[in-house]
């Protein structure tokens, strides 16, 4: 994979350009990257409190002001209708159309979501050395939606969907203690072990992403997952809603290193 | 002081009956004490918004559904009309009325927001061994208006409020780190050491509270300060709104040290 080192400012630019196109990983290295739902100003009240009520899976980084595609508080100067490479519009809960241009679709009464994800918590964990095998072999995490479910707010409700990864004994304690100072990129794990705890009845079949591989003595660690808003969200079939299209995510100017709880 | 080391639950029977009166300083050993602010539905979207883009100021524990006094998260069948000692109650942002059970004054409309307070960041402070002036001494802390702006939010905006803490130098790394473990009571320090910095002018004439005396070689800390919210909503004049008496807080179920970050 090419990396690219430029500052996020630079490479929302090209990615507004036309010039950048796909998914987000490689670039901007060391920045918060963040997922995309955005709703009509009726339903903001509901999913904020959504949001409020359950942080773990749900963080949220940036709220906007009804109407304005500027995310003041996290990329100054950025406009979240160009500057992800490809947007998914929902319309009454069904995908209506695939852009690159959000802005024809654009409404006054928009209000954009931006939520925290696991490329913070991870680069937190390698930083601290701790191995992952799907980073390693260039694959997905692997995700599930569990019994766990998340305390509804108005019109959303649904389960929690968590990622898996496979951690070494050794590297446990230090994949919760990196992962913790991150609360608002899903922090520590919400469970350790027996996937059937959490409603999980097959670890080797994902219903998002990769099966992962286990090293012997590899315990299987669960973290929230951002897939859950989206999905709940979906799931109550707004009249209207725009998010990022898969892995092409909105790059921050937040430094990851930064995003740590005081 | 006499300690009341009660369940919450017997605590919180005894105000609603009126048996208890006055301050919650005391009772409920070890139980997070909640701030109240009670707005209409049609101001709560601004508020919760407030509250998510100043998290250290404005920690919410709890927001209860519009028209619903229980606060299911934090003390299911509790009822926020009566299970608090004494209430204030605004009009047009002015006090219309002080009562000890808000039940008459109560809307479909409305919607609770508990906030975390700074009795769990001292709990964890004293837990670790950091001597608190304040506390040995029996006065309050000392607090200001500062000159750092919170970020608006819709009708509210305004200055953050601080509160101040005499540390010996040996303490402070403690402080610190004992406070940060509770982000939803404030959290981390937000500045140490020159008043002037932040806006202070008088280190000993606090704008609210008690001065506070340093012994030979201690910093001032000051930690982002609940009387912030209360503050914004009443410079707003919202035509309506309900909050505790000063110190006459509402004791929720949840164990402080449950609210350490994860």
């Amino acid at each position: 994979m090419k990396i690219d080192t430029r500052h996020p400012r630079d490479i929302r630019r090209d990615i507004r350009s036309g010039k950048i196109t796909g998914v987000t990983a490689g670039r901007g290295q060391g920045y918060v990257q963040a997922n995309l739902a955005v709703l009509p100003r009726d339903l903001a009240y509901d999913f904020l409190l959504f949001c409020q009520r359950n942080p773990k899976p749900c963080p949220l980084v940036e709220v906007t002001d009804a109407g304005s595609p500027e995310p003041v508080g996290v990329a100054p100067g950025a406009d979240l209708r160009t500057d992800i490479p490809s947007y998914r519009i929902y319309k009454d809960g069904v995908l209506a159309d695939e852009v690159t241009d959000a802005t024809p679709y654009w409404r006054d009464d928009l209000v954009a979501f931006l939520l925290g994800c696991s490329f913070t918590f991870e680069w937190a964990m390698l930083d601290a050395g701790v191995r992952l095998w799907h980073i390693e072999q260039g694959k997905n995490v692997a995700m599930w939606r569990t019994s766990i479910a998340c305390r509804p707010a108005g019109a959303f409700h649904g389960p929690m969907v968590v990622s898996m990864r496979p951690i070494a004994p050794a590297d446990l304690p230090k994949a919760v203690t990196a992962s913790s100072r991150f609360p608002a990129t899903h922090g520590a794990p919400i469970h350790v072990g027996d996937p059937k705890a959490i409603g999980i009845d097959d670890i080797t079949t994902p219903h998002y992403g990769d099966a992962q591989e286990f090293r012997p003595g590899d315990l299987p660690v669960f973290w929230a997952c951002g897939v859950t808003p989206q999905a709940v969200a979906l799931a109550s079939k707004p009249s209207f809603m725009i998010t990022h299209s898969p892995g092409s995510m909105f790059i921050t100017d937040v430094p990851n290193s930064a995003l740590a709880a005081f």
